[in-house]
C-alpha cells in the first residue's frame, strides 16, 4: 500500500487521472478534471461550470480563531473564486454541513448567515444542502456558474508573449494566518494572553473572509475581452504560475518589483523577519485571479486598480523565472501549500 | 445556546428555513430547500436539479465493514436517487473527499473506482472534485441532473384519491445494517469471530451499495406519464410518507399486507425477533422511490415488477394510517432515522 504522503495532493490527482481516466469530454462535458472547475454545455451558446471545495476544521481553519459567520462567507467565496477563474458567474450553490457534537443551533445559523451574505454579494442562490453529524466541523460547498461558451477561460491556453496579471494584492491572507498562528501559540503559553489585532484588520479579513474577484469577470464582459488563460490563487502565486506553465506548455517571467503587496502585509513580514515577496509568491489563500492576456486586449480594458501586470509569458524552454528587484534572475519553485505534507 | 439534539435534523432544517428565509424562487430558481433536490431553469423548457449528500465515517458507515469500492458506488447512488426523486436524469457529479491520515492511495483509487462504476451505470460524468485531509473519511458528492420543466415532480403535489406506490422492496438495507452491527458486536467480544454472510448477500448489498431507481424515471418517460408527487426512501418509508403528507397537505392510508418485503429481509427480521413490516416502515436507506399517481395514469404504465401499489392518498383530516393485515387501523408515526438523536 502506498501512503498518501508519498504522492502529495497534486501527485494523487495526477495518479487518479492516469489510473482511472478522465470523464470523457465531448458534446456535453467541455472541461473535466484539471482546471479550476468543470464545464458542460447547457444550450447552443451557453455552458455551466461546477466546482466543489470543502473547508475542514483542523485542516483549513481553527474554530477558536474563526468567527463562524466569516467561515460561512469564506466557504462560498473559495468556490465562487473557482467559478470566476473560468470567466463565469455564479448561479446556484449547495452546502453539505458536517456538525460536531456540542455545536449550537446559533453557530449553525451564523454559518448560514455568512453563506447567505456571500451568495447575496455574488448574485448566487443558496438552493439546498445536507446536514449530518461529523467528528469535526466541515463545510463542503458546490457552486454552479454560467458563461457564454466562447467566454470560458482555461488554464491551458496561455500564449507566448502575453502579459501576466494578478488582481488585488498577494500574500495578505498568509500574513493574516501567521498572526493567527502566533496568537494561538501565545495563548497556549499564557491563557490570559489578549491578542491585539487592531492594526491588522485588512490581512485578517483576507485570511478569514476573502472576496472572490467577480468584479474582474464583469470588467472582461463590459470590455468584451477574454483572457488567454486564468486560474485563481488558492495555493500561492508561484504554485499557480507553475500550473499555467505546465498546462499551457510555456515559460513565465515574473518581475519581483511589480508584485502587488499591501503595506500591512509588509509590516507582518517585517514582524516575522520574512521577505514580503516570499509571502506574496508562496503564501496561499489569496483568492485573487491570475490571468494572461495579449497586449492588444489589455489596452481595451479601462485603466484601473483592479489588477497589476506582473510578468510575461515566455517560451517553454525558458522555464519559470523571477527577475529580482536587483535585476538578477532566479528559477521560481512551485512551493505553496500541500495539506498532505509532500512537495 | 441551543443544543442541536433539542431540535433534531428536521427541526434544524425548519428553523434555518424560518430564520434565514428560502432562496427566492422565481424565473431561474424553480425549487429551493425542502424537496429532494433544488431545481433551476436552464432554457425555455428544460431545468437542472442539484443535490448534495455527504457520507461521513462513524456516522453513515464503519470503514471496517465497508468495502471502499462499494462505498464510492453508494456515495453516487444516494445523490442520483435524489435526482431521480425529482423525475430527472443525472448529468454530472463532483466529489469532495476528506482523507484521514493512514489511508492508502489504493484505498482512494477503490473509492474512485466505485464512483466511476456508479456514474457509468447512471450515464453521469464524474467531472471534478476536491481532496483534502480530514480526521475521518468523508465523501461529499453533488449531482446535477436534467429534466423537462413540465416533468419535474415535487413532494407537495400529491392529490387526494391517488394511488401510493413504492419501487422494489423496503427494509432490506436496514436488515443488512442489523447484520453488520451484530457482526461488529461479536468481533468486539471475540476477535477471531468470522461472520458468515453467505445467506444474506442481497440485504448486505442493499446496505453497502444501493442502486438508484433511474429505471422508474425512464419508465415514466417512455409511458409519457408523470407522478403527482415523489420522494426517495432514505430515512424510512414512514418518515417519507409523512413528508409527502405534510408538504402536500393530505392524508395517507397504507396497506400493511401490500408492503413489498424480500424473503431475506423476513429471515433477518425473524433472527432479531422483529416484525418484518416494522423494518419495512422504519428501516432507512432503501433508496427506493415512493410516488403517488392517479389511477388513470397508472393504467398507462406497463404491468411490471418495477413498483408495488401500497396505499391511497386521503383527505388531510384522516391523517397517516396503516391498515394492518388483520384489518385494523393504526396511526403511523414518522419514526425513521435521525443522526442527531432527536425524534
Amino acid at each position: 500500500m502506498t501512503p498518501l504522503s508519498d504522492l502529495g495532493e497534486f501527485g494523487l490527482i495526477d495518479r487518479l487521472r492516469t489510473t482511472l481516466g478522465d470523464a470523457a469530454t465531448g458534446e456535453t462535458v467541455l472541461v473535466s478534471i484539471g482546471d479550476d472547475a468543470a464545464a458542460y454545455r447547457v444550450s447552443e451558446d451557453r455552458a455551466h461550470v461546477i466546482t466543489t471545495d470543502a473547508l475542514v476544521e483542523g485542516v483549513h481553519f481553527d474554530r477558536a480563531f474563526t468567527p463562524l459567520e466569516r467561515l460561512g462567507f469564506k466557504a462560498i467565496s473559495v468556490n465562487v473564486s473557482d467559478v470566476c477563474a473560468m470567466n463565469a458567474r455564479p448561479l446556484v450553490a449547495t452546502v453539505a454541513l458536517g456538525l460536531p457534537a456540542g455545536i449550537a443551533v446559533e453557530d449553525v445559523e451564523a454559518l448560514y448567515a455568512g453563506m447567505r451574505r456571500a451568495c447575496a454579494q455574488y448574485g448566487c442562490a443558496l438552493v439546498g444542502g445536507d446536514v449530518s453529524a461529523a467528528r469535526s466541523l466541515l463545510l463542503s460547498v458546490t457552486v454552479v456558474g454560467e458563461a457564454r461558451t466562447d467566454a470560458l477561460t482555461l488554464r491551458r491556453t496561455a500564449q507566448i508573449g502575453d502579459i501576466v496579471c494578478v488582481t488585488g494584492d498577494v500574500g495578505a491572507a498568509f500574513a493574516g494566518l501567521k498572526l493567527l498562528l502566533e496568537a494561538r501559540e501565545r495563548l497556549r503559553e499564557d491563557a490570559a494572553f489578549q491578542p491585539d489585532f487592531a492594526d491588522f484588520q485588512y490581512v485578517l479579513a483576507r485570511q478569514l473572509a476573502p472576496t472572490a474577484r467577480l468584479d474582474l469577470v464583469e470588467a472582461f464582459d463590459r470590455a468584451a475581452v477574454r483572457p488567454s488563460a486564468m486560474i485563481d490563487v488558492s495555493d500561492g502565486l508561484a504554485s499557480e504560475v507553475h500550473h499555467l506553465a505546465r498546462q499551457s506548455e510555456v515559460g513565465f517571467r515574473l518581475y519581483e518589483a511589480a508584485l502587488p503587496i499591501d503595506p500591512e502585509t509588509r509590516t507582518v513580514a517585517d514582524r516575522f523577519e520574512a521577505e514580503a515577496p516570499v509571502l506574496a509568491l508562496f503564501g496561499g489563500e489569496d483568492y485573487e485571479l491570475l490571468f494572461t492576456m495579449s497586449e492588444k486586449d489589455l489596452e481595451r480594458l479601462p485603466r484601473q486598480s483592479l489588477f497589476t501586470p506582473i510578468g510575461r509569458v515566455t517560451a517553454p524552454g525558458e522555464g519559470v523565472l523571477v527577475q529580482t528587484a536587483e535585476g538578477g534572475e532566479i528559477p521560481l519553485e512551485a512551493g505553496g501549500f500541500d495539506h498532505f505534507g509532500a512537495r
